[in-house]
């Protein structure tokens, strides 16, 4: 094949291409629900399991208005039963008006169900555990019970008209014949949505992929999913659950919650704005993630992770030689989000021993001097010497350019001078001043 | 079907599935290296290109001695040509006679081929971008001179008789005959190992599980994998690259590196321990993961994230009341990592609005007070509203505790001396004065 043949098949593919999304759910999956999704954010019941969180009702105010602003479908609080304060802090939510749909989230029980529908929540979250683990060592109630109460309460609930979620807890550890068994009988009698649940943080994403897409053909509702992250998959568990056909995912702010928390929002939006970009762009504020992020921070007293998901100091931050050059030229080279789509700016660190030359060409340009390839390529070595002895920073950078470009001119006038006798023009001075302070 | 019946079903079934992994790999899976994997770190590579690292040559000899003891399998360095301390450095590491393989990762280019054999590493890591990003970008070349330059890197580096890894960069960008056909030809002249790297972090774990298990059926050599985290899906995509019959994973401690890094070292572990637990404690120092961790944390001025898989400080922090209850039944129960095997505690945080009557008991017995479980609900529900109030610390709740055993007991003691007209014993003194104190 020749070269220009080659070169034919590749455009017509790349042709091709730019009518899919290549980083998207597979088109030919109808199951999927990748661009179709729904948040349930649990920052206020899941999150307040997380071990720092106390939320005054005022707190607890202030972040379900942040997240109805933000564009969460649903927020989940606390149960009403956990204590007097939540069931007041339940109420006071209910009565803001929010876009958002309220939640309360209870055990599978007529007590905490009565008090629940009082609460004027738009919806109740059920939840019983399925697995032996929860069985034998939480409630101690075998699957026939927990048919018979799910079904008193669900029927309960939805004679007060509003949603109905019942899930199982420990999903990935219980029966998958148990499971299905009491999926089937709750769907039947109509709830709205059936849960999914990664109680301890267990499952990967080809296990979330089968338990999904079987569920899936036994249920006639929604099927919502709960990833905790104790071993790290928690967001791409959900994604692979949404390709499943799951259509709603619980989040938290920073994925706070019991042990080191669930999926978290913010990482969860990196993920999916890469599969369904305008879904993700139309229906979510993604310039208000940091801001949330930093409420909820401030509210549990942590610092956002280092390498947080698009808002970590790093995230968009590029260092290395080979891909400052090639960032420069286009930024999707090394890009899969774009840091406006967030409100946020991306950093090309060029003051480190791995620079190249065309990082440190971008600032000779910002600089606004004059030096040809060969010049920067020169002074790029001296600063890659520079930072082989200690720790670089922009000042540094910027000073050893100058000087070098000072020096670059000043021959060029000594030889002239030099026949005079004179003094020489020191244009030097300002860099070799700053270069003085410094050492 | 009766009690008895479902019972007895239930317990062959436990027995039936006591005999396998239920979190592991599926078994029928001839393909899955998930309990036949190899780490390579690339801390002293990858993880300098964290915006925030610098490594004194001491600091890289201490970070790469500890990786060594941990049990990695290679360690992955800074090319030489990068500066001439980088050199040094690498020269300096494959002194030290560990046991881990050292590696160095080199463009494509004879340039650098020529330099990296001479520093006495074991193996020499190649990578080429083949996106059409890149290709247009970064180094501007087509496939056939990418073909052309990998071979004759990969013959020079045979002839000096150490190990070759052939990488694309950004291979879920590229197109899928470009890199078959690549890596079957480095495959044939007999590379020890490929590479897939997503460079951008775009990858999701059925691309992954797709890319690899066809990459499997084209090449005899091990393949090895590099995920970044851009979208937070770099453990879970290393886990299923395992499944898919991938060999190695590309780690850093911390998962530092460009952006927001790569795979980290703990998480990884923390995903592998659940699916192949006796290969793992086999062959991994897991208690040193905190020491590693907070050495390179110290190095490069970040703080552990506070939702880190494994070190995180409230990964084993169990805090709602129905955990509690179930936890101190058995651990098993809301957890699937056991914190001993991380040299590490579990922690039950009972001092909080959302505690249960378990968890109280439990204190009550640490405690070493006698207190029917009627009254322990009934103090409990005195720690619930306190903790509606304020944060509450566990000096607060025993406080409220041995006030209340003091209450119980002293009434029992009042009627009989009050006959006497006597001063009552005052065995409250003690919880009193406390309280006074702290009022």
């Amino acid at each position: 094949m020749s070269d220009t043949e080659f070169k034919k098949i590749h455009e017509s593919d790349a042709l091709a291409r730019h009518q899919v999304n290549p980083y998207g759910p597979n088109p030919a999956d109808y199951l999927s629900n990748v661009d179709n999704f729904q948040l349930i954010d649990s920052t206020l019941r899941e999150g307040e399991q997380f071990a720092n969180a106390f939320f005054t009702t005022e707190k607890k105010i202030e972040i379900a208005k942040a997240l109805d602003d933000f564009g969460v479908d649903y927020i989940e609080l606390t149960s009403p039963v956990a204590s007097e304060q939540s069931r007041k802090d339940c109420e006071a939510i209910c009565k803001l008006g929010l876009k958002a749909k309220i939640l309360t989230h209870i055990r599978c029980h007529m007590d905490d169900a009565r008090v629940a529908v009082e609460t004027g929540v738009d919806g109740v979250d059920v939840v019983i555990g399925t697995s032996k683990f929860l069985r034998q060592y939480s409630h101690g109630k075998d699957m026939n019970y927990i048919a018979k109460s799910a079904i008193e309460v669900i029927e309960f609930v939805k004679s007060k008209g509003i949603e109905i979620r019942f899930s199982s807890e420990d999903s990935f550890r219980s029966d998958l014949v148990d499971l299905l068994n009491i999926y089937k009988t709750v769907s039947k009698i109509g709830v709205n949505r059936v849960g999914i649940a990664d109680t301890v943080g267990c499952a990967n994403p080809r296990q979330v992929y089968e338990l999904v897409r079987t569920l899936k053909s036994v249920v006639n509702c929604d099927i919502e999913c709960h990833f905790h992250n104790d071993t790290g998959c928690a967001i791409a568990n959900a994604y692979t659950a949404l390709e499943a056909g799951a259509r709603l995912i619980d989040t938290c702010v920073l994925g706070i919650g019991e042990r080191n928390g669930i999926v978290p929002i913010g990482g969860l939006m990196a993920r999916m704005i890469v599969a369904a970009p305008d879904y993700v762009k139309s229906k979510y504020k993604l310039h208000k993630i940091r801001d949330l992020e930093l409420l909820v921070a401030d509210a549990v007293q942590v610092n956002i992770p280092f390498n947080n998901p698009i808002t970590g100091f790093c995230a968009f931050t590029h260092k290395a030689g080979i891909h400052a050059k090639a960032i420069l030229a286009n930024p999707s080279t090394y890009e899969i989000l774009n840091p406006h789509d967030f409100g946020l700016k991306r950093y090309i660190h060029f003051a480190n021993r791995l620079t190249g030359w065309n990082a440190i060409k971008s600032r000779v340009d910002q600089l606004n001097l004059n030096l040809t390839d060969p010049q920067i390529k020169e002074v790029t070595s001296k600063i890659k010497k520079m930072g082989d002895i200690r720790p670089l920073n922009i000042d540094d950078v910027d000073s050893i350019i100058k000087e070098f470009h000072a020096e670059i001119n000043t021959p060029a006038l000594v030889p002239k001078k030099t026949k005079a006798d004179e003094e020489p023009l020191d244009i030097t001075a300002e860099p070799a001043t700053k270069k003085a302070k410094k050492e």
